[in-house]
């Protein structure tokens, strides 16, 4: 036969994806021994439904004819109306529905904005760790990532510390935005932070906001956390001025704030003048969102706004990471304390796994985390993801010794984790 | 207030997307008349609802909490496995789930395809009319699109014309490839054909075949209306030779197939060896594909194999056709006969318009087709499509006669719309 037309060698994988990796090496382990249960602590789906409202709200959306259809590009109006109602809480000022634009998921809604924005060749700033989505989303449209560290602690291998002691080192960020001389388009933040747990403060949001006012580049807000805080209040960049909401575009997640990753439901608030072109992108990426599941979110939005259903779900996050912290003091593993999201960055420098482990092929090349994470999902059969999949190759030593579990699993989960993860003892 | 940064001007917008234009005169119509019952037979969204297995899939799907969260990227496996069952069928050889990637609907495939393969610079041909989100979809990722016309009869407003009677023209096909000098990479065909309803005879689509193998370039098929043809059969192009299939990626849609236009499920069946980078562009694009409406799709097609669901369309849109059709006989206006799909493309040229008609500001720079459009919405509240949409400026001459009906609506919203047509005696 003749040979094939050629790809595009973007796609090119040296490497397998993490989510790839890991569920497949779940998969193996899981048929290596099938009497064991697999405690999946890895990727950050929830192991539990969407709340009954939700449910109904969908399955009601079934039953109308119209709600099986197309809905509008820039989403159906009961989606756009209960946004605009939360947000206008959210950011203390009316926001309306020419601010707001539905998406088929928040990794859609990074796509669609930097889509309809970017020019080939301009620049955006990512803070690293970073999900790894946001890569793609940016170099796709002809972008360049250029890459500013949190800075962890020293110590961070003897103590707890907290999410902001992983510090944003300002100079070198704003030397970052001089050398690209105005290519700098856009920067992503994500608060609460995946896989930190870190929340920006208000200083710390102040400040990038400054800059992307004196330099005049778009801030992306990843909010997709937004409703998990554990401390008295979340910090939004958008609300910190006028000048600074103008340019600062928030990605929101259906999926993360009602436990269902699987819907696809994200959104985009961001000033109109802007939101325009995004939408314009978004239109030629996924057309419109599924409809039947916007009307389930914008039921489960209005609900939300009166039944007490995000103050609920805090406090038995709070309940979870109680469960899940109380094994790393029993062990003496230090961790990045989380004030927000559902994940637990662990420091297992302290955990001695034989030399002479062997590896598949497709950890051998990765960094000392990837190898952890293997070996734990092979002798514990307790699935973490390795954190250096959200750092570039010349810094992955930062996190070669950090494990990311997610805690977004019933109670019973995570004490059958916490049970297997005890006999770490047995290699410290 | 400070500028804002710039945005990409590939969005910039010098007129509106024919549906957001139509949508919103309709919108404005209702308004203005709000007593007389607009007949939408504009966008090709189902006036009714997805069959009841459909639904009740649904619903038995976002009642197990692990169908709420992320799929895989590739799809479900429910779902890879009906779609390899039904693929089996319809290719007449065993069609394996590595050959298969489900997509956030059928826009969404064509743009990862396009994205994992196409390199910056290639070219691909669509045939005109062509589906309007072709042209972003080659241009986004950086390709460049060739436009070869499907020619009508020259008597088109005399008769009615059958839509084989839309013939490509082979010399000038072949002309278009050579003249790319190497740089086609694909060739994007369309059958059964959105708005003409032709369906591509083997003979057409040996020729195509014979070309990409020649020269080396990918066929897209994009098959979304595969299930609707009214003739004895619809021929795959994917099915003629092995050396033709290993070059095709066919593209298919739940929405289309199960009345659910708004669940945006679709797939793509293709050679594993490409399939694995368009996969990719999919992962990154997308992710993943909303799950429960993956399940429920799952469940309908593998109905479909055994409760005869799509025979039955068949003759219910057979029917369909014969009540819209009878009135333009009734007229003498003359319209090409739909071998597939759902659409109806009319002539026009002989509805005298007044001269001094007055059109909003949106249709006065668009073709003929466009004004017919507005004043039947306005005059008659019948929504129809004006099909210049489907072509580039300087070919509009061709289809400024023509409008396109969907007919996928009630049968009594075709009754009520044939009456109001029945006023065009009027203007005759």
């Amino acid at each position: 036969m003749s040979s094939l037309p050629t790809h595009n060698p973007y796609f090119d994988q040296s490497s397998k994806d993490v989510w790839s990796l890991i569920n497949e090496s779940a998969a193996a382990a899981l048929k290596a021994q099938p009497d064991r249960e697999l405690i999946n602590l890895g990727q950050g789906f929830f192991s539990y439904s969407p709340p009954e409202f939700s449910i109904t709200a969908a399955k009601n959306a079934l039953d109308n004819p119209l709600a099986n259809q197309y809905s509008h590009t820039k989403g159906r109006p009961s989606l756009l109306n209960a946004l605009a109602k939360t947000y206008t809480k959210h950011y203390g000022r009316e926001v309306t529905t020419d601010e707001i634009t539905v998406t088929t998921g928040a990794n859609e809604a990074l796509l669609a904005i930097l889509t309809g924005l970017l020019q080939r060749g301009e620049e955006v700033i990512v803070f690293e760790p970073f999900f790894d989505q946001y890569i793609s989303n940016i170099e796709i449209p002809g972008g360049v990532p250029r890459y500013v560290p949190l800075h962890p602690p020293k110590d961070i291998s003897d103590r707890n510390v907290k999410g902001e002691e992983w510090a944003i080192d300002f100079e070198e960020l704003e030397n970052t935005i001089k050398s690209a001389n105005g290519k700098t388009k856009a920067i992503i933040i994500n608060t609460p932070h995946n896989p930190i747990g870190k929340i920006f403060t208000r200083e710390e949001l102040q400040k990038i906001g400054d800059l992307a006012v004196k330099y005049n580049f778009i801030i992306i807000s990843d909010e997709v956390y937004e409703n998990l805080y554990y401390g008295d209040h979340f910090t939004r960049i958008a609300t910190l001025s006028p000048e600074i909401g103008a340019r600062t575009f928030t990605i929101g997640s259906g999926g993360k704030s009602f436990a269902c990753t699987g819907w696809r439901i994200g959104w985009i608030i961001g000033n109109p003048e802007l939101l325009k072109y995004v939408t314009a992108a978004h239109t030629r990426i996924c057309f419109a969102t599924p409809s039947p599941l916007q009307e389930a979110t914008a039921v489960s939005l209005e609900a939300a706004l009166t039944n007490g259903y995000f103050e609920k779900t805090r406090e038995e996050y709070k309940k979870k990471y109680e469960i899940f912290t109380a094994i790393w003091e029993e062990l003496g593993l230090s961790y990045t304390i989380a004030d927000g999201a559902y994940y637990l960055l662990v420091d297992f420098s302290k955990v001695k796994i034989p030399e002479d482990y062997v590896y598949p092929e497709d950890f051998q090349s990765r960094a000392k985390d990837f190898k952890i994470a293997y070996w734990l999902l092979k002798e514990l059969g307790v699935v973490s993801i390795p954190p250096t999949e959200f750092y570039i190759r010349e810094h992955e030593k930062v996190a070669e010794n950090l494990l990311r579990f997610a805690i977004c699993k019933d109670d019973e989960v995570l004490i059958k984790g916490v049970e297997r993860l005890r006999l770490l003892k047995n290699y410290l």
